[in-house]
């Protein structure tokens, strides 16, 4: 056990990549894989449900198992060889028939990543539902825009929601399509001819993913790893958004910014040294896991160079790096999803900072009102210059712009004035928090609809 | 100049991330931007005709874009000023109307990457085309199937080239997947509100994407970078691919091997020592662009971290890693082509080292004889045994099985001949080929069918 | 060329490894070759002489050697092959003598290496002398301590000046060391034998490396890359720490924080749609440099796995991706070095800061004024309960600690507001400050004697 | 438990970094903190002692401490609840004085990598031991060099032992460098300063270094971890130096070359499909655990990158990689030590693959022969025309050579004889060995004198 491995994961998906959860999956293989053999008339439709009443994780040795594994190289020989050993008669010369370790390998991890995927795109629709109601409840909350972290132009805090809430959408929509497409039963035997199933081969195969209610691919894919690599990338990138939405929090709960902050959970993360510090502590563990989400991807990619029709590492190196990649996205995910749950969002203090730069913020309001009368490139200069004499002089920019000839030459003093509006000047603030809604809600629907993605 | 650059890149792609190209491409952006507005009425329609009209790369001068580029820390800034110089009369005051910098980089570096998947895409079907009269002319060549760079049993060369061929087609399928999905005009303004275009943001927003034939986005994605981690995953996998395939041919050229190699060209890759030397040049080639390139997508991964509403360092380091990662990838297509282009297959060869383990690698094929009588469990030993005194005693396997009592007490003597016949122990390799050959096809068509691939 | 090249690098290391420059090195390697050989009496002198002669880039058309290059899949051998076609007469028939295009573009790249180190080291100087100077003017200044983006304690700007001169001391120490043992000539001949040699193998490397000023090592390094793996890790370490430093400036300069921000060069970075903004560019572009810079070391981490005598594609990548390591450090301190030297500090914002707790940030030093009366344990609870206090009713820390029962009891009111005496808090602040300048200043030293390092 | 994770790394590193290790090195901390404050005089001996008595792990219900760490976001925090919890009296105000929890879980960390780096050391000796033996054996066992996977010159297989040797002797002395000098405590209290320790802070860390047996460092080091990164990076090197190795001998032990294999242990490894498979599944195993292994380095690298005084994620994200990162070069480690202690070498079959070639692989000697009197340049092209007559004829060089008039006006027949002999064409070879073995006794000798890296 390690002392922080939990604080990175949740005890959900840890369930769905634990050593017990494994041995289950391939042992669903075996089941399947006999079922199926059975179907297509190879072997006797007792020994398949003999050899399938005995596929249960909790007949097994798991330490034995493991300890096993560590020794061959591989889990499934063992594993193999223990299933064979709980059965006897007819039943027992049909375990594994025709099949490769890898086969039951690859077909339990696919099986494990659909359950990973599920509890990732659930726990994320609960983050798009929090967002969907930050977006409405503060779609008229003004705050400052940043960009390169310094203030830009005014939003409000419901079009910043409705951005993490567009970005969330996205993420489910990915694994939704990853989980419809993505995901294949693998079943080549030793080398990818399915030779000691003889002309049977392709039959079991589709058999096999009816019972698993897998893809059946055109080939085995022992040696292409494509498949993998983009699981790897879609949950990588589920990660990278959540550390996007951590970034933000963590930002805005600065002591100099203090516009959102996570109210702490009882018993949570108060500094030791400094009674008084509240720590952003559910958006800083967020991108750490993050970050070690994100470190995992690279070795599965570099998985996709494998040797002939069997690797030589790579493949080996998946069975630590996806469950990994899974468990701490997850962790990510779950963070992100207690940070945005706790928000308390101050409007006054956003308020409050929106005016820090003493209507600076809208410089470009300002020119923009000028540039149908000066063009854009010279109302860009007229701007700038009054910017720097009322950053200078420590003057509004309003009253430096009310006194400027130039612009008094250009615009009436109500249109100078209305240019320093915060509300006048959101664009398509408003309707773009529709979008993001709008988007949402058709993703929630498709779910209730019948389950696709159950 | 780097001397080993265009090695690992073509000049299409590095046309395509050229500078010249940029510049177009965030040219077209302007263009396309005067003209939407011009449609929604925000600008008169003069003014975008002679907006467009100077939209031309050739009109700048690139090396002042880049010098201006290094000091400014971005090129948008001093491009649009320099466009802006080109012209007089109103259409000056409405370059660049309400956008940002970044509205102009992104939209330009979308169509870069429209260009870049397209290439990629057809080179790809090239080296499908190889690999698919690979697999029908070699369907029957019988080869030693290897895992773990070990003999397992028999394949035929014409399954491997369907494997490479499967592989490849589905990369192209992602390619077009993302095209027609995955790329969109980025129009946000200065912090995503379009509060310069007022009320009109999203029909411009509108407009723009039709003129550009580009995907109009719910809302802009200045710090969302999930389409560009996206882009960078698939192409990263497509690098990873060709790496595959590549090490197969390195490993299929070996001395030791030496089944398959390429054929080298004129002037090429000859040892500066040894003169006798035929390297696996391309393949290798191959093999260090694709490493390189697939060293880009977690800097583009990271990329997916970005403060507010636009980021500090993040989005910068895309603007050197996305073209790089295209042009590398490009690089390790391009070998990939020349070596299976060139490719020299030896049936001679494969037949003999298929007979290196003196009929050891029929061991699977006698214990699937041997199974139905004695239990995969019982047959995989007895022939373990067999194998064991085979290897020891250096006798041909099936020698030894026709001596050992109990295979013999299990299989008339013509069962066991049989086991050792390679033609009769390939199970659905023939129908593999047929399937990946048709997928092959059902693509090409799909491109044949209207170009919507472009 | 790329529009945004130059931005993330430097035209000094652009040069040291340009085409021009990469070639020279070879052929420096070529010309003390031969003159190694000449020495060991194998070749004769005059061919030597005649060889080193010609040994001189501007002879060579480096476009012609790109070209050839990118056929070739390698640039030493048509290198060699000019620079043959460069001379007559007997020293023709000793260009490359027992050598092989491995050993001249190692010992190249070994040349070239020396010079970027050398290159970063003298900036990171600079900057450490710009941090120098920060920390002995701002020793006095307080500031907020920053953990977690939360305000825990006060510091000086002077510290945190310090610790980046701590940091950039330590970084050159280590390019100094890696200078000193980490550069090797490369020397082995076809297969590492140094057969062609005889049995003057060892004794031509020693010359070898005499005449170039690089380590002989005990063998050739062909395939094992730990050194420049090593070198990768290092410079990657200066990116790295040079995007702490670049994120700390950008996080002072946020326009909420405002205590530090560089001053614009002329021409720069001024936001195209926002004429107000002072864009941190520096500090970002060096952020941008630094993670494209780390993304490098992966590859180059990777490169270790090389198989057998000489790699199939791990040493290829290096060609692209040690070079780009280099250029991209370089652009990233280069940036630094641009934003420390320009930064322009602001006491009266930081000291204003200090107070926007009221008083919290002194939650500490007066938790440790009490801990002597009532441990720390409870001394931490009190402090808690009263900063909590605090907070929920707007009343400064001091003022609620001096009407607090428990504090009263344990602390004289002298006491209790001497806790609040910032500049009575900084601890070894003072202390730490001469260390790190102590420190720079022996690495200063070291330096000028006699130049070991220059 | 994860079935596969005890595979990749070993029980005793995994014992380093387990739960009860993390809590008894922080335990350490707190224990040589409050001596060291005894011993500045700072808190009373009786509380010192006290306290250090409670600092026992198996005094701490690791479960509960675990779980306290998710909710707090950091272990530190609650172990110093715990350990408060358990005393009573004057000591318990005076644990943790003046600290802040980065300090004790830096210094944990420092002192469980001191354990992790020895026991990498160790092993590491062990394998070169093996490699020393194996380079000794074999001097003279003359095999094929390969360069780009094809035959280039003849080596010997104990040079091949020697390159190995070479390169795991250097990392024993780089991972003896790190401990010397990268190892350090860190005390810096809640932001660097030391405050709460008043003028004392220097001392107290001089103490507190001694009582560790680790360096004080000039400052604290919370945000700038360039140290950590370094020990990654070497870690890292480690590691992929490991896959080299491992990487060497699954091509060494291919079907089709078959120079040598390790002999499998009991109830290792036999393919679940094949049963006559020798999997060199101890090499495989090395490369994952390698893969996975380096895979960390970024993730640590990337740390480098935090926030002013304490960082926001990066430091977090430390806690897993780390350990992570020494588990599984750990197992890197202990399978090459496996592969290469049992590995059976072949020098009959190394002999029979030199003559696959039918002497083409004498190429290069024979151009050397030829060099002297045609020079180098006429000498390569005469050989290659030679060589490719001899591939397209089937004829072996020799015999070409023999007949070829060109050479034969050069070179008598007996030289052309001896320059197909392969022992005579070996250069350095021995030479190289001896001074592998030298270096080795030398680094062991090193160990030996006084324990200077125990």
């Amino acid at each position: 056990m390690d002392l922080t491995e939990t604080m990175f994961t949740t005890p959900e998906m840890s369930a769905v990549f634990s050593a017990a959860s494994q041995v289950q999956r391939m042992l669903d293989f075996e089941a399947a894989l006999a079922r199926a053999q059975a179907g297509a008339g190879l072997i006797p439709s007792e020994a398949a449900e003999a050899i399938a009443a005995r596929c249960r994780a909790e007949l097994f040795d798991l330490a034995a198992l493991s300890h096993d594994a560590a020794v061959a190289g591989t889990p499934a020989i063992p594993l193999v060889r223990m299933l064979t050993g709980l059965l006897d008669g007819p039943a027992r010369r049909f375990v594994h028939w025709g099949a490769t370790s890898q086969d039951a390998m690859d077909t339990g991890m696919m099986l494990q990543t659909r359950d990973g995927l599920d509890l990732l795109a659930a726990r994320l629709l609960d983050i798009a539902g929090v967002c969907a109601a930050l977006a409405e409840r503060h779609r008229h909350t003004p705050m400052a825009g940043r960009t390169l972290l310094q203030h830009a132009v005014p939003i409000t805090f419901g079009l910043k929601a409705a951005r993490w809430l567009a970005l969330t959408t996205r993420l489910v929509r990915r694994l939704r399509d990853l989980r419809a497409r993505g995901l294949a039963v693998q079943l080549g035997g030793a080398a990818g001819t399915l030779a000691a199933l003889g002309q049977d081969g392709i039959r079991v195969t589709e058999l096999l993913a009816r019972e698993l209610d897998l893809a059946a691919p055109a080939l085995p894919w022992h040696a292409e790893r494509d498949r993998v690599a983009e699981i790897a990338a879609i949950v990588g990138i589920v990660a990278g958004a959540m550390a996007k939405v951590a970034t933000d929090m963590a930002l805005l709960a600065q002591t100099e910014v203090g516009e959102a902050s996570t109210r702490a959970p009882a018993g949570a993360a108060r500094s030791s040294a400094m009674p008084h510090k509240r720590n952003p502590a559910a958006a800083i563990t967020a991108i750490a896991a993050a970050r070690l989400a994100m470190g995992t991807v690279p070795t599965l990619l570099a998985g996709l160079v494998q040797e002939h029709e069997r690797a030589a590492g790579g493949w080996q190196a998946e069975w630590d790096a996806l469950p990994r990649l899974f468990r701490l996205t997850a962790g990510a995910v779950e963070w992100v999803h207690r940070a945005v749950e706790g928000l308390e969002v101050d409007p006054a203090r956003m308020r409050a900072n929106l005016g820090l730069t003493d209507g600076l913020i809208m410089a470009e309001a300002l020119m923009m009102a000028l540039a149908p009368h000066l063009g854009r490139d010279e109302a860009y200069r007229v701007v700038q210059r009054a910017s720097d004499r009322a950053a200078q002089t420590g003057t509004p920019l309003q009253k430096v712009a009310a006194a400027d000839e130039q612009i008094r030459a250009a615009l009436p003093p109500d249109r100078i004035e209305r240019a320093f509006d915060v509300a006048g000047y959101l664009g398509s603030t408003d309707r773009f928090i529709d979008r993001a809604l709008d988007d949402f809600r058709a993703v929630q629907l498709q779910q209730g609809a019948g389950g696709a993605t159950g």
